[in-house]
């Protein structure tokens, strides 16, 4: 009765606030210290400043209730975070910088002013570390769900931009980050999390860091802007479906084929211990999973090496070799301790 | 029965395409005569060119369904003409070109393929005429209703950019097209059109005229350009919300009031006719009803007549003064025939 009275009440605070008080009380904390020369929110549209040598990237992804989160199964600080990072994950596997972003939001009647702060507050928690700056957007009443649609505006050096098409025979197939943890995190959101036995935390250590994998992805902004500047990377993406998904993609638009190595995926000790815990396969988890958001490179052969050890040395963490590409005929082949193996499972495809 | 089969066939058809094939599918017509220099659909983002002594201006809006539109009642050909054009009026609103669209699109069980392309076809319509190309986006399922996001990338040369926050004391206020069509469309489509009697014609011609209005609008990307380029033009936005809606974002945002002359408002006789017939206010309607998408500027007294002249001379249709800004302290007033008045309804507001 109590919270029902507080959402009514604050159903009223957003009636009253209407949407151009709406927009000036999200928009304050983002017009704050905004560079000259751009003109942001509340205009007909936001005019960005021109950047010399550099090429423009643009990105947008659309996230809808209950079909990509469940709004009772995700803190919307997180929420927040997240419709912000997967289109800065997008910037990075193009080894561009984010500059600007554009939100629009589609505000069912369940949803206060407190959630809505809790969710802005998460996306200038993605913000800052990158520098991107909202400068525009919508914001209207949903009659259904949530829906959040955002844009990132970014810049490459001209020549840079690493694009998918640009996969050769022979390349090393590389990652820049573990496999899995966030697909495995997802598993343990819809089945609920565990309690650790005997000790006053709420989920036990391990499935925490999988939940925050998969509701907090960190984008690889600096690896994909470091890997762009060297001549040997050619493609590059970010995994969002899986990798078992996204190697089609290159695949396709490279005109190549792939072998995948699956005891190469880099598998984190937390996935292989709940996943065994929960009996599903950490493997297949990595491969298919999905929403992982760290990037997937191609490299030439000869370069790997010197470009892996730079890697390592720069970021203190390791540029895995997990694959190679191969002619075209040969399609995608999965390999486990040198022997031909396949996937049971597929990289999500969001009509399927 | 047969079209509950065609439905599922369809239904079936989108799945078994996939989100991938769906993207090559509706990217294709798109992809076709792309200038060298951009890398459409297909990879993380698209890379836009670069273009000298430009800025860059971005607009985004969200539709959707029960929301701002109610499929049933808006041909799938006119939704898809809208969603873009009412991004190419902020463009428009802003003195620039549009270059690139983003489409994100939402799609629930029930809308088959015959509906995407009739979509598309008038998205084309759109985008045709504006030189806008679409580079890039996201599909997915929605759950429950059409969401549809769209956002247009245009330039504007360096300087000329027109915003909100640019009206003085003594400016004219402007508007390039007729007020109110677009609003008595939507009485008519809500209320349910008229046939016209003794005629084969299923809709009598001046509601038909008006449903267009409110269907098919019009950016006035020209007359934006035309506008930027005129010294005496201080203001400029596009009639969204409806004037009495409208002008309140100029006040706000230049600390200035304004004087509107109802009897001044460009009325087109279709609207008076519709109006008098099913007993709404034509001025009420033309000052509040919304979705115009004509241009609202203010100009410097001194060149208003000028600058009128050459606006019938290039496009044959008048630049109609409606009002005059005033110093902050006069708020908004209404004034018919010479003598203050108020209006009854308000400008839609989002959020009420």
């Amino acid at each position: 009765m109590g919270k029902l009275k507080k959402a009514e009440k604050d159903s009223g605070r957003l009636a009253r606030l209407g949407e151009f008080g709406f927009i000036d009380r999200m928009a304050r904390p983002f017009l704050k210290g905004l560079p000259k020369g751009i003109e942001g929110i509340g205009d007909d549209c936001a005019v960005l400043p021109r950047i010399k040598g550099e090429r423009l990237i643009v990105t947008t992804d659309m996230l809808i209730e209950d079909r990509h989160f469940i709004r009772k199964r995700i803190p919307a600080r997180d929420l927040g975070w997240k419709a912000l990072a997967v289109n800065l994950s997008d910037i990075a596997a193009m080894g561009g910088r984010a500059k600007w972003a554009l939100l629009s939001i589609g505000i069912p009647a369940g949803i206060d002013l407190d959630w809505l702060d809790a969710f802005f507050a998460g996306w200038r928690d993605a913000a800052v570390p990158s520098g991107v700056r909202l400068a525009g957007g919508d914001t209207t009443k949903s009659p259904a769900g949530l829906v959040i649609n955002v844009v990132v505006i970014g810049m490459v050096r001209a020549g840079r931009e690493k694009l998918r098409s640009a996969a050769r025979p022979g390349d090393v197939i590389a990652v820049t980050g573990r496999l899995g943890d966030s697909g495995g995190g997802l598993k343990v959101i819809l089945a609920g999390a565990s309690r650790k036995r005997g000790t006053g935390e709420k989920v036990c250590r391990d499935e925490a860091r999988l939940i925050r994998a998969h509701n907090r992805p960190r984008p690889h902004l600096e690896e994909g802007e470091w890997l762009a500047g060297r001549a040997g990377v050619r493609a590059m993406m970010d995994v969002s479906d899986g990798i078992d998904s996204d190697i089609r993609r290159i695949m396709e638009r490279s005109g190549v084929g792939a072998d995948i190595d699956l005891d190469r995926l880099p598998v984190s000790p937390e996935l292989e211990r709940v996943a065994r815990r929960r009996g599903f396969d950490a493997i297949e988890t990595a491969a298919a999973g999905g929403e992982d958001y760290c990037l997937l490179a191609t490299v030439e052969r000869k370069s790997f090496d010197k470009i892996a050890v730079a890697f390592a040395r720069k970021f203190g963490r390791p540029l895995r070799a997990v694959g190679t590409i191969r002619p075209r005929s040969s399609g995608l082949r999965y390999f486990l301790r040198g022997k031909r193996t396949s996937l049971k499972s597929r990289g999500f495809d969001h009509f399927r």
